[in-house]
């Protein structure tokens, strides 16, 4: 059985979204990051890090944080979520990629500077603007000729990816103006392992 | 055959050491970042996004760009530097996607903004030299009890993440206050492949 520990954000939806569309059992744990549960000793073990999302699965006794390789288990688990023939096998590990260290840390940091941060700093705000806006542009490219980020098939680079244009469009970071990536959003966000997936552990209120 | 697209770069250098570890056979191609090689369309075919490294292999047709989906792929295409066993398999992808995802994007950001940034931010500076402290510290912790990232075996986990700890090293990104980090860096400099490596396309002349 697997036991996922995370919260309403967008590294925990990846793993929400891939687990409901698997139909595999688990038993989901509310890490409250506002009570700093993250950063108890409990959790540290898990991941010392201090980070969500983590899984655990009792039958390998794999223990696993980073949401990218949380989708690469689930998939190679269940011959599901990835495709099986060696191209689009290595373009959905590609983009799924190409989501974790290009796209998603840079995201975290607009969210941070154009959210959060006590002083307003334009220079630094322009930045993650242009950086997340060549993601998006990589991205609507890609889509332009290929129904889903791997090709023809909707995989875990797509569940990954979707996990950050979700919050991009709840803090009005508009991508609207790439057609093909808005459409695949659409196509995405419609699906209803990722409806229940984008409302665990709790409703979302925000990033 | 293989063909590596690249430069003296940290994203780089993970993947000229882990061809030089393997003795595969591979053509080498010098992109000259200053040049602006990145952004012709000819390398724009190979990576939209305009980024290197990236390889190509004309003997399954996969072209990869993301340095850590290259090193899966390397190691998967000769069953080398992963180890086999699932749970050590495992911590090699997992202790892989956290160099990819929660420590080279951060580093590069630090680089950025203490090295290169037209203004100096404080605040800015502050965040990202907090935030890569704290990876250091993450694998502090892990090779404390371990030899390696994935436990016993050297594998890609170590050579991802030894393409930054050479990078902070060579920009003064002190990391000597973690006595395991820095022991580990020292034995993964001291290895030919990995002083080839370093020095492919050319000699390195800083970050
Ligand atoms: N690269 C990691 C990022 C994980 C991450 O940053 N998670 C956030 C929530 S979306 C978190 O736990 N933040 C708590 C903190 O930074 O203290 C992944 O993809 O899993
Ligand atoms: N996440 C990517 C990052 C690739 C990357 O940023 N490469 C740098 C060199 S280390 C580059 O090509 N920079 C050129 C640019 O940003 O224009 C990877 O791991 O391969």
């Amino acid at each position: 059985m697997i036991d996922l520990y995370t919260t309403s954000s967008p590294n925990g939806f990846k793993a929400t979204i891939a687990l409901e569309e698997l139909g595999l059992p688990y038993r989901l744990h509310h890490v409250k990051l506002s009570a700093g549960e993250h950063k108890r000793p409990e959790f540290l073990a898990l991941n010392p890090h201090g980070r969500i999302p983590v899984i655990t699965d009792d039958e390998t006794g794999v223990v696993l944080f980073e949401s990218a390789a949380i989708l690469l288990y689930l998939a190679e688990k269940t011959g599901q979520l990835l495709p099986l023939e060696t191209r689009p096998r290595w373009e959905a590990i590609k983009w799924l990629v190409f989501h974790a260290s290009s796209m998603g840390p840079l995201l975290g940091q607009r969210v941070h500077f154009e959210m959060f941060a006590e002083t307003r700093m334009p220079i630094v705000i322009d930045r993650y603007r242009q950086l997340t806006e060549e993601a998006f542009a990589t991205l609507d490219a890609r889509l332009a000729d290929h129904p889903w980020l791997a090709g023809d098939a909707y995989s875990i680079a797509d569940i990954a990816t979707f996990g950050w244009t979700h919050i991009a469009a709840v803090c009005d970071f508009s991508f609207a103006h790439h057609l093909h990536l808005s459409r695949w959003h659409e196509r995405v966000a419609a699906r209803s392992a990722v409806r229940r997936g984008i409302a665990l552990p709790a409703p979302a209120t925000g990033p």
